[in-house]
């Protein structure tokens, strides 16, 4: 009820704190008999994490996962997977500046004046810290999905108004990413360019993350208030610092006419365009399903900004601390979780459709 | 399971085909001992309703609302409201041409190969027909969030490449809504005429609908899966031929630095700009929530187009009916309406937070 | 969030008062494609309609069920399917005598606290008429369970202290049932003469609903807490005047040792004895599943009682009306209508278990 | 989905298996700005760990636990509160023997053919030892629920035909529980003996929880499905062991007749009678809640009994290890722990009944 778990029959339910003792979460509806890669789930880990390039923040955090219960002997059992990962960076630095002050456009404000009470800490449960979690239950997603042949990809397409153009559903990704997690090198490097200039002026910048998917069935979504992007669009709006979502065509399909944007189909079931996104009637078609999923720029900035406190005072807020100019590199393999984690539970609810 | 529910303790769960007998609904959550306005429900679903206006199908269907349980002497009891719309637009025509037809960009494919059976009158379960309901619901909604001075205001805000620019929080809006739902009049007039054009071609176009949200209490919304945006932005992509959804800044805040991005606190806890669209950390700050909905142009169209039938044979599909040549004017009521739903459960949900 | 709906895959909302225009529902999770027989439906709610024999209730009510959607040629499409009973006996009797009054033993009193305002005709929702509903559910679960050679067959086994011992599991049923649905003719006689004599005294008696379940393949039920038949005695006890649930051995099984209570496997993987109910660790086992409802006393009865008002008045409670003097043979159908629901749901949820 | 979480506002989620590294879950739903006492919990698990009398298992386990997140400073923040409970008892003892056999009324049998892959390592998710998560949960409940005068107390009622008589609502409950957690000093020693010659035996031997609610306001629970007592029911009989859930008079209601059991209502709204067990029409009325659940013999017994194993070959099971004669005394905080869980869920969902 207060919105920690998401999820119909393959749930994940999270908790923890930027700087409390540990994150964690108890991932539950996973099928028994499948051989986990645990390995896999900490790689995952590892693209997420702090202090990776030099173009994300400096902070040490190795996120290292303990899987408490579900597996036995190299297989999951169907009974709940529950992981922690402890917080390292808890030392007891005094927070206690921030105890009163709102920082402009993060979560102090209206998490002091909806609890009452809050754990100041760095963010405390808004920080993005608890994306870690997602990330754990998106990798062991991925692991099923890719069983049945799913595919999903993510990558940056935009920072700033550096934009990758062209056809990114077919667009072939390279062996190893970059920094900036962005498959066109001289893009890449533009970006990255660009990020450091922003981190030097002591600002941040938004960007886009472009998701595709490829392999999915016929007949994933269900009708009405479940439709795939339905969902889809929730749990990317869920993720940190986003600020809208499209697919397929979107916001430029508006200013199409029908008989543009209507995807033609040939004898074989496949659709000659795609502005549909793989998606129609909010179920999945068997295209690549494709979404595009807007950052905003990180509220922390390393320049001194004019607030308030409590009690209504206006004080000033410090420029410090270890921070991302730019959130979308780190973000994309929380993109692919989150599409990792509804792409599941939709196959697992599709079982049963018909008799 | 099978998503025909939306809401937590508030909600909604709706059934009915376009050319079944009767659709209709449960709400169930509603809180008692509340006077319930039933002619403004049967308002709004004059909004929605077919052939209100020349810019709209001529298919004519009177939507009248038959509520037949949850109210007691003009209150509401606490019990659920069931309710049901008969159909009257149900002849027996024969809509057997379209049984084995794909028609392109609407769900017949993807319905035949889910279900492996479907009513397929009129697009049966897949048809906008169902958002009826939905427009029930959210009346009910909208009088309680009313009473506790929670407003909710929609609109046109593009049509094709017609974009109403400006202050569109601040826009002020006129007693009566101009048949395409734009409240500036030289727009509306450009708009009008332009889907008068394309219906004349026997296309479609998409647009835009623009909602604000004025006198939020700060408060509503559950952090991590169910931010306030994030809930809102499923429910807008629930709704048929919607492609994308951002509030606040929305794709636009890419482009921009967090020194500019950040709203600042001033000392009566309000905020001298509004990039975060009245949303920090999923949680309303009190200042007016806003977000954009895209629309697709609707797929049918009155140009016949090459599609397959079922065993994969080439065919065409006659343009003939009565259809929207831009669903925007009449998706304004249904975009309010699940604006509603939502809010009204968020602020249910709200009532247990502090102890 | 107020409870009017059950299940998790296959679900059940339901909507309506006793004396309100309508009562009715929504069944949504149903698998497509299935032959639905809208006769077989009628036949259930026949069983559980007021009128239908000497020892019930002389009420009229025809208890017609209009299916609204999900259904097309026959079969079912996937969608929910709506369906409504009309009230008939809807006079514009007065109840206002009512108004004021808690009857012991009823939910007027606690409905009048917890909501301020309620529907005091005939109890409004309380009133058991809602059960009408799950009957509609259940046979159509029991259709789907059937087609999978899974039979629910309850009974009355005690009125009063006139109780039907021996093997209750293997017990034959004959074909058609007597008026108070005991299979033993004897015994049943017995509990209509008793029924018949605690009428004339203007009182009402309890009784205990005996269900069994055969077929069931091994694996229904899922750890922890959504143990079978944890949700089985939920069902049961969410039916009007349920007092108590036990299954297999049940309350007399707190007497015997381990050794006596354990049931010992055959090599086929059946079980010499059952007092386990068919269900071990919360999973049915493929042994007969078994379980007794004990129902007590309708509330109603034709004595003048003593009770209060709502202003804490003494007043005297007229006896009169057209109620059961014993609840449990038009019980029997409505045990089996709940046990379908929950054992289909679990079906439908038991399909994704294994990868 | 797969069943483990309970609760609507109020939820738990656990995982772990006896074996496995550490058991734990996640609490959501908590309300912010509580003072916790972390001391409360412990002891609370104290009264349900293994070796605390010579009546009880005499394996050693500390069962510390130990919380993650939600509460800062000694308050609860409104988020999530994670908590872990290290196993200890996880030495690399052999299974191996237990890992084909199917223990005679385990669930060693319905898991293996389940879940096709199982932890058979102490019975791994199957085992009580996750019922020390409720007692987690259910510590945070009462302790809320106590800040509002609802106070929940159960004890031991019977063991084998020894049963403790009399007016068990307004029983005394002496300040110290006695090791077979019997209020009676007499009966308890009775019970103690016979639970002594049980164990001498190799056997075990059933028993009844009755379990007691004061100070419960006017209006918990949900009208229809979720009624106070059917979730009640559901929570108990989710507790492994248990077979038989009754309320207020319970079966032996079967045997009344409406006027003798018919609660009269005195003018300050209490009753002169409680035979409705505190609830009426699945709503709390105000007078003491109480019922009563029957737990079967434990399955595990100090001799040998013949089974079979995986390939339907008879095998004889050893009579070893170290298990519990008689499970109620320690299943007294198990009830309790449901209880509040449910109770205070219930109490939460209640805040919005009225507008």
């Amino acid at each position: 009820m207060a919105g920690n778990s998401i999820g119909h029959t393959f749930t994940l339910t999270t908790f923890g704190e930027s700087h409390g003792e540990a994150i964690g979460g108890v991932i539950d509806g996973v099928p028994s008999n499948f051989e986990l890669n645990l390995q896999a789930i900490q790689h995952e880990l590892d693209r997420r994490k702090p202090g990776q390039s030099e173009i994300v923040t400096q902070r040490k955090e190795k996120d290292t996962v303990r899987i408490l219960s579900g597996v036995f002997k190299g297989k999951t059992t169907g009974s709940p997977i529950g992981f922690i990962i402890e917080n390292e960076d808890q030392k007891p630095k005094d927070y206690s500046h921030l105890e009163d002050v709102y920082r402009p456009s993060h979560a102090d404000y209206t998490y002091s004046k909806k609890y009452g009470h809050r754990d100041f800490r760095g963010g405390g449960r808004s920080s993005a810290r608890e994306t870690a979690c997602r990330v754990v239950a998106g990798a062991i997603a991925k692991q099923f999905l890719e069983a049945k042949g799913i595919r999903i990809e993510a990558f940056v397409s935009q920072v700033g108004n550096i934009t990758l153009e062209g056809d990114l559903v077919n667009l072939p990704l390279p062996k190893v990413e970059n920094s900036v997690r962005c498959p066109d090198d001289l893009k890449a490097q533009e970006m990255i360019d660009y990020i450091k200039a922003i981190r030097k002026e002591g600002d941040t910048i938004g960007g886009v993350v472009f998701c595709r998917v490829i392999g999915t069935p016929v007949g994933l979504g269900e009708p009405v208030f479940d439709k795939l992007h339905a969902d889809l669009g929730k749990a990317m709006l869920s993720i940190n610092a986003v600020k809208g979502f499209e697919y397929g065509s979107g916001f430029s399909g508006v200013a199409m006419k029908g008989s543009q944007h209507n995807d033609v189909f040939l004898p074989d079931g496949t659709t000659s365009t795609n502005f549909s996104g793989g998606i129609q009637g909010g179920i999945s078609n068997g295209q690549p399903i494709y979404f595009r999923v807007a950052f905003k720029p990180v509220a922390t900035i390393m320049q001194d900004q004019l607030s308030i406190n409590k009690r209504g005072e206006k004080v000033v807020v410090d420029g410090k601390g270890r921070h991302d100019p730019c959130v979308v590199p780190r973000a994309v393999p929380i993109v692919e979780a989150m599409c990792a984690i509804i792409l599941f539970d939709y196959y697992l609810r599709y079982q049963k459709t018909q008799f």
